[in-house]
């Protein structure tokens, strides 16, 4: 199977440093393709406008998913965007691997899915969320916290980590149709033992030594929604 | 009153940008001075990293919160990061301005904030929450959105624009001490009409009237919560 990590840390010496190679080591050791965006690496560039499009279709006023749609259909993407589209078509497995900062992804990463998620390539035409453009590819979560366990719960003081994922795998991978599995989370990597560092490594690899057996989270399927898109009443 | 828009859209004719216009007139109209950070225009770089800071405390392994601690104490951040700063000390109430882009803040505001809202300037030290580092300030977003309302109430296909925004009203305006007013949300902005769109900059002004006197949102205080930070229980 192929997979794609896109990276985003600004040190490979960090916890994310160690999650990366330990990554890419079990799945190259369990016979996968991978390919890796490091994104601070590659100096990708996270801003999206204009630069996203080799030529446009109204030079006068920049509506976005307008020129999205125009270039999806003529091959019109920055070779930067491009690239990434090829790796995902390419990929069964898609991973973002970040430390959580304000409670989200770095803005590199941020901005790599904002370029990269375009308008007629990734969604689009009725295609998203159970109908979505990338069904049957798999992606998941690998992320840091400064803060521990608790802090995260439904209880905790920074609240329910399930609601603050909720933007990135529901609305960014479920929308586009990946099987969104359980994350990975390495709490508090700041503050912890070495021989805790050591769990996390390993709990980290076991988790993808299951990834295209486990089971994904669950969703309601568009079927389920009315046709103002919200849950449909049992009559 | 001061107050400090931080606009982040690629297009100043867009409906992002007729609302910046009235937000800033009707500010000034009331008296208010007004700064205004428009993102794309100042070319802001949005990836948070070495480039933060004037010199580094440790050359050889970066770590981020460390290098925020040190420039923090010493006016060691990069100067584009520093004028940001000063406007965010300076002002009493924060607009973050944007188009909800994958369900969250555009990079280059995600990024503004991964970079401004440094360690030792914008919390640490205890200072989080209810004792966070801004108290006294108001903030509040003003986003439009692709997909109508009920697509974003509680049984929406895209889920409670509550949860979605939870993040950025909680993670990063609550955590750094605002006091969070309730969101303003132009719905659908590229699907409505003249009328719609003219009720809409009209509402917003509206709004901007009573922003210094508008009840904020409520989130539970520090004291709420345990030594594992977690909500304390009735005994």
């Amino acid at each position: 199977m192929n997979a794609f990590i896109v990276y985003a840390h600004p040190e490979r010496k960090s916890f994310n440093g160690a999650l990366l190679q330990r990554g890419v080591e079990t799945l190259t050791g369990l016979g996968h393709d991978v390919k890796v965006s490091d994104l601070y690496a590659m100096k990708f560039d996270p801003v999206s406008d204009r630069r996203n499009f080799l030529q446009r279709k109204d030079p006068h006023t920049f509506k976005q998913q307008q020129e999205e749609l125009h270039a999806a259909e003529r091959n019109g993407f920055a070779a930067e965007i491009a690239v990434e589209m090829d790796k995902l078509r390419w990929c069964d497995l898609l991973i973002f691997q970040f430390p959580l900062w304000w409670f989200g992804l770095p803005g590199i990463l941020k901005g790599w899915v904002d370029r990269v998620f375009a308008m007629g390539f990734a969604y689009g035409m009725g295609r998203w969320y159970s109908r979505g453009i990338f069904a049957g590819k798999r992606a998941m979560l690998c992320l840091t916290t400064g803060g521990p366990a608790p802090m995260y719960e439904p209880d905790g003081v920074n609240g329910d980590i399930e609601q603050i994922l909720f933007p990135i795998q529901h609305g960014m991978l479920y929308f586009t149709g990946f099987s969104v599995l359980p994350p990975f989370i390495a709490w508090s990597v700041a503050r912890v033992t070495d021989a805790e560092r050591k769990a996390h490594l390993d709990a980290w690899g076991d988790r993808l030594c299951r990834a295209f057996d486990a089971e994904p989270m669950a969703f309601p399927p568009l079927e389920a929604y009315d046709e103002k898109f919200q849950l449909k009443r049992i009559p």
